[in-house]
């Protein structure tokens, strides 16, 4: 247990450096400042990384993800220019063992969809409502010090149906000030790897400054990683030519 | 599937026989409104009986229980005035292949509880708050020709966290005025048996007169009777003296 | 309910053409014998066409699978020779509402893969092990009729690990003379499609002229059409201008 | 992380002391060997200790279940002589936090079926046959350092159909030499507190003698354990008279 976990936050990064407004509210980037949230709340317990769309390969290597425990997404505009060599790496090492926390947008995201095999499809609307985050999964180690409801004075509204699979642990459920609901935080295994998807966190509010969603996200990061520090495998197809009996 | 699928709604009947505005929103009380909404869903291909906590043994004698395909439950005051053997029985109905919907203050009944292992507690709150009925299951049976969101105009709050088991379908969320969120429409399978628990339907409100609530109830006895009309077996202990590879 | 399901059966039909020996045991080919099954189960509730591969298009245009309620998938030796395209197309369908049947060594075809998101690996051995199918849901509609165990005197051995997400059904488990154990049917609901994997059909060995074999396939059938017959429609994104409240 | 985790193996004890064959196997009692099973495996981070049927109210007054954040179940002959009081006194721990492991034959105990709510009945058939217990989760901290298969050389059949709610996690399927399959591995979320049902260690086999059912015990305790730390908390109603949005 003694060996910190290496995360990896990757953001687009392009609303920060776009938009003036965005900016002021992530002046370290979002990637800035979920990692920031993540040391906060979990201190010498991890190494925290980041890397964004602009960086060579995406700052998405195989080297990189190699020695990436927990990597986090936050994606919305650029989506479509995140390379299919990248997404298939990113997949095969999630599959691995790797773990994986998709943020809000990242809905749309191209490894997001292709693990998932839906459309991720869902409701949006971004008039700046109130949103309530309630746990349904009271002994799940990512709402561990969560309240519940988890206040967001003013957030994009996600609403359903969102098209993705039965999810393995459904975690919270939101409720928006226009009157939408939304599974807003689900876990997935796939693979080796577990994937948590937790909708709070559009770029036009201050959310990732939150100390209950930081906490949040600490708890993913924990809960994600795992077994992740195990040599990481993809499952393959065997000849087990040999019967079981005579093992 | 010609033979019609045998329906029986059970209600305490209290509030409809105590309080007048009760009785002037159910006149037939809340087994007959629920009763009228599946025999205008369905026609010919059900039959539908209504009991009452006042008949001998509550209504629910063994031959009754026998030649029932689904249950509908309705309580709320009079939980403990339902006796433990005519529990038991349902119970094992149940488990031998009898459908069960359990509808909004049910959650706290005897067959309830004892079927899911759990407080089934929750949070509520009845100061006629609109409520709206979102579907997450689109494909599912249940929810066939239910707009999303379904929505009630003036209803009892019920919110998480709901202490109940992790369902095998989540069909339906719930948000609130208020701001509470709320998993309205979950099945459980248990034994040969399936389960529907929909939250709708607070006495003081005209829910069971919606056409979209009875849709819903509609849709859920036909999806309950299942193999209900197959003989009804509990699942039982078998010594299997004979190893499979021999049989 | 008077419609018939529109059921379409596809083959790769390549074992059957080159291999004397699995002609023999499926001279109208493995989906003759798989529609031949289907057929015989449900007369008149269903219309069954066949498809193969070198078909034009595989047989799976636009109008084709627009006019399909449930299809079913049997693949092995040329996965890689179905088009990305035709991929494609069956994937949205699926996500559109259309039933999809995934037979034995299908668990590796591009349509299989795309839909769970992982790498549908397991292990397998082919030497004509006695096979026990086990069910696990008595209740399920796909188990009607089924005896358990269902027995194959000799089948190809597919055994765990098995790298598919959780099912939402788990229906059937499988033992194997050699001692390994499998999940050998699964229901997944993706979209507003619904999927079901069943492991039995090697095309070394007679299983699908085995009455009960057909069973199961002529009830997953009936299970996946669901919903099938409404309007296609694949999940979208919405953009919900007006709150909720307010409709 | 620091607090070591506190544990309690219950044993009905009866076999041990009754049969002297069983006393060979098991000269510390069944309970005996767990207990040394989860020492070696998680030394300074448990205190366990043992209790058992004939202690004072059989071991597990309130004060002892209030101290105890991981409870382990063994029983098969004395199920009937477990006091009603102590199992609701068990089952209102384990929503309140505690975790729960219930073994082999306590498939039949009143905790386990109480919180089920389902019969748990199954097939048997002792005549020593191999066991191959199969990971279907290899990602779950369950089946860390497990081998797949854990093979057992002889021990009791235990066959599916097995009457349990779906559970929320499947862990092992195993296969017997017989034939039979059966899922014997699973978890259960109840209220606050997880369970965990493992079906190896019939007490004519010297099973929790073995190292890899021992591993297994072991990291179902860490698993169990979960937040079984946190204040103890049944769920409980709640009258929201404030509407959340006013918090």
């Amino acid at each position: 247990m003694s060996a910190p976990i290496r995360v990896l936050v990757w953001n687009e990064n392009f609303h920060e450096t776009m938009q003036q407004h965005v900016k002021e509210l992530y002046p370290e980037g979002i990637h800035g400042a979920v990692a920031a949230g993540i040391r906060e709340n979990l201190g010498d317990a991890v190494v925290v990384e980041t890397a964004v769309l602009t960086d060579p390969e995406h700052g998405l290597t195989e080297e990189r993800l190699a020695q990436t425990d927990v990597l986090l997404w936050w994606g919305h505009a650029k989506h479509d220019d995140v390379s299919d060599e990248v997404v298939a790496r990113v997949h095969r090492h999630v599959l691995a063992g790797m773990g994986l926390i998709v943020l809000h947008s990242g809905h749309f995201s191209k490894p997001f969809i292709s693990l998932m095999g839906t459309t991720c499809s869902l409701q949006w609307r971004s008039v700046g409502e109130r949103e309530l985050v309630w746990t349904v999964a009271p002994n799940h180690p990512i709402t561990r010090g969560v309240p519940s409801p988890l206040p967001l004075a003013a957030h994009e509204m996600y609403g359903e149906f969102f098209d993705v699979p039965t999810p393995d642990e459904l975690i919270f459920i939101s409720s928006f000030e226009g009157g939408e609901a939304f599974r807003s935080g689900m876990t997935f295994r796939r693979g080796r790897g577990r994937i948590f998807y937790f909708s709070p966190g559009d770029q036009e509010y201050p959310i990732y400054h939150d100390a209950s969603i930081r906490r949040v996200i600490a708890n993913a990061v924990g809960w994600a990683a795992g077994d992740a520090r195990d040599p990481r495998a993809v499952p393959e197809v065997r000849h087990a030519t040999v019967k079981a009996w005579d093992v």
